[in-house]
Formats: structure tokens, sequence, C-alpha cells
């Protein structure tokens, strides 16, 4: 895991003296993890790295290099090791891989498969973007139930190769549907010669359907313990399986796309690095409008309340520290919810049992802000006497204000997210800035209702 | 994975019936996962349920239940199930367990394990928090090189029933040093009685150190294509495994922490719904008092400009657009370079290829909004002349703090993370309420600048 660095040196230096030979024998020697980061961090020498692989361990370094490096790879790559490595990719990765690329270069790439692998990969191609079927392989091994676990066995010695995961068998009827799924340490466990397969299985297996989402999947993982899942279709013919490891990139990407989105922008296909600035831009710029259009109309509170500011100019002073305590309390809730929605801790139904715990919790938060402001407010006057003589009143109004909006934000930072979940949208949209501006205009008028109901009269 | 309500229906009808024989029976016919959701849903039978159940199958439905129910559930057995269940765990996920109870819950359970079975357990416990060695099982099948596969297969046979995974087998010397990981495939695709294990080696192995960050073991399995990893100490002496379905957990977990924090509050050690009122409140006021003394310096700046506000009280019109539109780029920035970072996709050294990519983003974003800006306030200026005469160089005004305040709160939002991570933090910490709160007390300096110096001798 360690030390890639000492890594780099030593094949930098090795390029310096040319000693191609040493290089091929150092790189086969490596983990194919330590290879990988090798040809992302040189990408000057992909592929003269790439040639010294023997085959296999190309194939192996392949499927783990960036995406943008695999882009580079497959241009610079003769046709010939190009259709190689494409047919001895597993389809899943494969399909994954074609699906990232530029489309004007998958088309290109599809024209070299052999027939039957084109089949495969564009039957796969067919399901949803986000589905189920297209993270799965069909390369399984399946079984018929009145099979002895000695064929078993002897199967997959001679078919065994070509499948993704031998850790879990398919049983299978005539027609292709799915009986069970038998762990290989059931069938390893047992005399092989006595037993036959249908005393291993018990019927109790979980399969995910082809047009399943690929986020539900992790939590189906957890749940059950395996390592494969079967996917199968409406009649419940097994199709495919899905193994855990996709999944671990299924899970990292979505969790990424929260992430992305809670902060406000729209989410990033790839690594930021590899974003064009302009790709950047325009995710970025489209919330900013959004929001900018939001907080224009905390113009047209203001213009509205410009006679108070005229008259007490004190006011405008404390209009950031509320407004933005608000959208602070705001963010907290919203990110506590998308976070506890995204990992089913709760769904919409609990909606009030979450009101009622945030309407306590917004009451609580916003009176010790409310505490802390009136004494800051009183110790500041004794220092300097910026806020007036009637600085009570003023510290009465912040201090209500701040139990009022941090109140505001929570709820609101709350419910918007279960509020889109309902509406079928994605609940990591009430980024935190999008709750910060929803509160900023309603903070103010907070604000400048308490500053009319204490100050009319004294200062108004 | 559907239709938890129908089951949950059903039993209910059945409860009324006071059906336990049928209860029992449709509940030993479920699916693991469906029973454990049915008891997560009924807290009111947990023990009941709990009781239907054949002692295997409550071990699997106790170690997916909700850590509360877990709990409830530990108080209500009676003491030599509980024991049994307890020792029938599998050590990794009983240490899981043992760590999340309450220490006065624990120390009772801890009583209560035989001696061989409390001495794993503490050992797996003396290792820090967030280490690899609290996720390990001791549950592993290890061989030695002179074996055949033949005598490997016996062994598993004999032995597999306690091991966590035969997925892999593991291959150590005398001295119980690690020397290889073999997959069962490689096994059960080779002749039993000619090939020796030695034959299978290629020394090829990844290995986790048991004091290695529990975070990083992702990345780990998805470069490497395993479902099972092996732990060593420093003498390269296995201890242990780590299992794929683990890590799942550890990476939800780490995501849940990134997006509280994010959201501007200490991480949850539990469910949303599972945290009591006070604890919700302690981990969330506490970053609220910090970003509400960081938001006080505004007052500072505030009272300052009061002299500027008094004389043009439209320019505190403006303050909440400003302020925030800083903040939202800021919130951007931030969360994409803490993703980023979680992900592994930077790192600290890309600090400077990072800023200039900042800076260019922060120029166009901030260059956009001072055009929608320019443009609004003129077209506002022909329906209300809310902004006076000089309406086109208070445009000017905000345009230009619009650029600069995008530039800055981007610039803070890419920047903070990167540092924090420096200095040994979280990056997460550098949440978007505190990028905000740091870019509201700049944004007010840069918009108070232009003022000064494009209305100097004209308004103020």
């Amino acid at each position: 895991m360690e030390d890639i660095d000492a890594t780099i040196e030593r094949v930098k230096k090795l390029i310096e003296l040319d000693a191609w030979v040493e290089i091929r024998e150092y790189i086969n020697d490596l983990n194919i993890s330590d290879v990988a980061e090798l040809i992302n961090e040189m990408p000057t020498h992909t592929l003269a790295f790439f040639q010294q692989l023997d085959f296999q361990r190309a194939l192996a370094v392949f499927r783990i290099l960036d995406l943008s490096v695999q882009e580079d790879l497959l241009k610079l790559l003769p046709s010939n090791i190009l259709v190689q490595l494409l047919n001895d990719l597993p389809p899943d990765d494969r399909t994954a891989l074609l699906s990232d690329l530029k489309s004007s270069v998958v088309k290109e790439i599809i024209k070299h498969l052999n027939p039957e692998e084109r089949k495969i990969t564009l039957s796969l191609l067919g399901y949803p973007e986000e589905s189920v079927g297209r993270l799965m392989t069909p390369d399984y091994i399946d079984v018929e139930p009145h099979w002895t676990v000695e064929q078993v066995l002897t199967y997959i010695r001679d078919y065994g190769k070509s499948s993704e995961t031998i850790d879990v068998i398919y049983v299978t009827d005539e027609n292709g549907k799915l009986i069970d799924d038998v762990r290989i340490r059931d069938f390893l466990l047992v005399d092989p010669k006595t037993t036959k397969v249908e005393d291993l299985i018990d019927g109790r297996y979980i399969s995910l359907n082809v047009n399943d989402d690929q986020k539900e999947t992790m939590s189906v993982f957890q749940m059950n313990n395996r390592v494969a899942l079967p996917v199968v279709d409406d009649k419940n013919v097994l199709l495919g399986i899905i193994t855990i490891d996709d999944v671990l990139w299924v899970a990292e990407e979505e969790y990424a796309e929260d992430i992305q989105m809670i902060g406000g922008m729209e989410a990033l296909d790839e690594p930021y690095l590899d974003v064009t600035l302009i790709q950047l831009y325009k995710k970025r710029i489209i919330w900013l409008i959004i929001l900018f259009f939001g907080e224009l109309l905390t113009i047209t509170a203001m213009t509205n309340f410009q006679n108070e500011i005229a008259k007490v100019v004190i006011l405008a002073t404390f209009i950031p520290l509320i407004i933005s305590s608000g959208g602070n309390s705001g963010s907290q809730a919203a990110s506590l919810i998308i976070q506890a929605m995204a990992l089913d801790e709760i769904n919409i139904k609990d909606w009030w049992r979450i009101m009622r715990r945030e309407i306590f919790s917004g009451l609580l938060l916003g009176s010790t802000l409310c505490v802390i402001s009136f004494s800051v407010i009183t110790c500041w006057h004794f220092v300097s006497p910026a806020f007036g003589d009637h600085y009570l009143l003023i510290a009465l109004v912040v201090g209500c204000s701040l139990i009022g909006v941090v109140l505001w934000g929570t709820l609101m930072g709350s419910m918007l997210p279960l509020l889109l979940k309902r509406l079928g949208a994605d609940p990591a949209a009430s980024s935190t800035p999008f709750v910060a501006t929803l509160v900023d205009v309603t903070g103010l008028l907070i604000y400048f209702s308490f500053a009319t109901i204490f100050l009319k009269g004294v200062l108004l």
C-alpha cells in the first residue's frame, strides 16, 4: 500500500538508463494495485508500461486504472490487442467502462467486439442507466438440483475458470428459473458422493430484480451477508449475478453525489481533477444563479424596511448575525435528515415524529443563542456604547429574533428533504446553501417584525 | 425486499388471534432480513418473536437488528440464552456490538462469557477504536505450504464450520507468519491429489496491518478485488481476517460522519431517531455557538460602517445578497474538495493545482453573478426607482463586490479542507456553515471597500 513514491523513483531511474528488461521484470513483480498507481501517476509512459505486462495481469491492471487513463490507453493500443483486451474483460466491468466513455469512443470499440461478446454487452446496455441490469455479469455457475455434489465439483473444475465468482453456485430448473443459491462452503463441508444438490437447498435465497435501482443493492448485501446476489427478471429467470465489489463503487459514487449536492451544486460525473474547468463552471453556476435569484428576494424585503433602517441604523448591524444563525441551524438539520434518509434510518412516514423533535431542538438551540446574544450585547454596551441607550430593547429584539430564526431554520432544514423525497426528487437537492437562502428572506421578516413590535413608539 | 408492511399486518392479525404456533411457523419461513425488520418495527414483541426462532436463525437475525433493539434484547433475554448467544456470535460482530453498547451493559455481559471467548473479545478490544484490529475475526482457515490440495479440502470439511469465510484460505509457515492467501476457487480448479499448496502460491498477497485505520480498508478491497483480507502484526504474523461485508458498514459510518460534519455539527454515534433530544442538542449547539461567535465579528465590522450606512441606507439592502453569494460559492468549493479527498482523488500535494483551478472558477462564477446583478439592478431601476439616481454606481459596487466575494469564498472553501488535513484534522470539519461564516465577515469588508472607492465624494 505504501511507498508508491519509491516505486516511481525506481522506475524513473530505470527509464533514464533505458533498462526496459529490468523494468519489465520489476513491474511484473509488483502488486497489480501498485502497477495501476504507477501508470496513473506517469501518464507519459502509459502504453510502454502496459505492454510490459503479461496479458492476464494487463487485464487486471486495466480494470482498476483511472477512467481517463483507460480512455487514453484504448486510443493508443494496437487494434488487435484492444479487441483481445475488451473481449477478455468481464462483461460487467466492460459495461461500466463503456457507459462512462464518450459515445464516439464507444461506437469505435463496439465494432471490434466479436458477435457473441457484442450481443452480451448490448443486452446489458439495454437496461436503464442506474439499474441492477447494468451491473450484472452473466458469468456464473448454475447447476441442477438432481446433481450430486461430486458432479458439481467436477463441473466447477471444468467451467469455473470463466466465472466471475465461484463462491456462490446457483441452482436453476430446466427453464432457467432460480431455485436457490448455495455457498461453495456448503458443498465442501459435506460428503461429495452421497449428497445431492437438492439436499443442500432450503429455498431461502435473496434475489434482485434486473430493473431494481442500484442504490438499493448495498443494503441488501449488508443485511444478508452475501458476496454475490443473483439477478432475475419478472418471471424469476436467472439472468446474471452482481458481486459485492461492484456495489462498493456504486455506494461510493452515491455518497459523492450526495455530498456535492449538499454543498449546493450538480453532481460531477468524474473525479475533480479530471473535470474540465468549463464543466466545473457549468455544474456550479446553475445553482449559484438559482440561489442568487432567491437572494434577490432579500433585496425586496430590505427595500421595504429602508425606513426602519434609516431611523435605527443599528438594526442593520445585526442582519448578518441573524440570517446566518438561521442558515447554520438549517444546514445542520438538512444534513442530518438527508444522511438519515440515505441510510434508511428514517422515511417519510416518520415526518411527524421528526417535526416534533426538530421543533423542540429548534426552541432549545434558539433559546441558547438568545441567552448568549443578550449577555454579549449587554456586556458590549459597557465596553463601548455602540448600541445606544436602548441597548436592552435592541438585545430583546435580537434575542427573540434568534429564537424565531433558529426554530424556522431547523424546521425548514428538516422538512425540505422529506418534502423533496415525497415529490420524487433527491432529498440531497435540499442543499445547505438552498436552505440557507430560503431562511435568509424569512429571517429578515422575522427580525424586522420583532423590531417593529418592541421598538414602535420608542425608536421607530 | 418489498412488502414488509404486508408481513407486519399478517403477524398483527395472528397476534390478535393469539396463534403463536402459526406465528412460529410463519416467522421461520421468512428471510432473516424480513424477520429482523419485523422485530425492529414491532418493539413490543421483540422477545416473543425472538424466542420463536431456531437458535442459528436467531443468531443470524440478532446480528442485523438495530443497535437499540439489540440492547433491549440483551436486557430481556434469560441469562443462559444470553450467554449462548454471545458465545456463538462471530468475534468481530461481538466486538462491534460491545463497543457500541453502553459500558455498564458491556461489563455485565462480559462476565457471562466463557474464559476463552472473553480472552478473544478482550484482546480484540485492546486495539484502538478505529483500527483494523477492532474489525477482524480470528476465525479463518490456515494451511501449510507442503500440504496437498486434498489434505486442504479434508481439513476444510473438518474445521470449516466455525470459519467466518472459506472463500479465501491462508498459507502460513510454522511461526504463524503469512506466506500467501489462496482463493478457494484455485483449490477447486486443480487436481486435488497431485497438486500441493506451494504450487498455487505466488507470494502476491495484500495484507492489512492490525493498527491500520479502518477508513483505508475500503479502497484496498476495491483495488484488489478480494472478499476477505488478512490482518498481520508488525512481524507479519497472521492475527485475523477482515471480510468485505464489515467494510460496507465502516464506509457507511464514515460517509454519515462526513455529511453531518459538512452540515456543521459533531457526528452522531447512533441513528437519528435513537439519539436522545439532549444528545442531539449537545452535538448541534457546540458548533452553533462557535459559529455565533464567528458571526459576532460581523457586528464589529458593521458598527465600523455605521456612518456609511447612515449616509447611504441603500447599501444595507444588498448585504444579505453579497454575503450569502460568498457563502454559497464557498459551500460548493468545500464540499467538492472534501468529497474528492475522501475518495483519494486529490491530496495535499495537489494544493497548487487546486488553487489555480479554483481561482479561475471563482473569477468565472463571480463575473457571471456580476453581469446578472448589473442587469437586474438596472432593470429594477426602471420599474421602481428604489436605488436612487446613482443606481449605476450602486450596481458597479454590487457587481465588483460579487466578483471579490465569490472569488474569496471559492478560495477559502477549497483551501480550508486542505489546511485542516495538513494540520491533522478531519477535512470535513470545514463545514459549509463554517466556510460561510468566515466569508461573511470578509464579504462585508470587501463590499464596503468597493463602496468607499466608488461612492467617495458622490454619496459618501
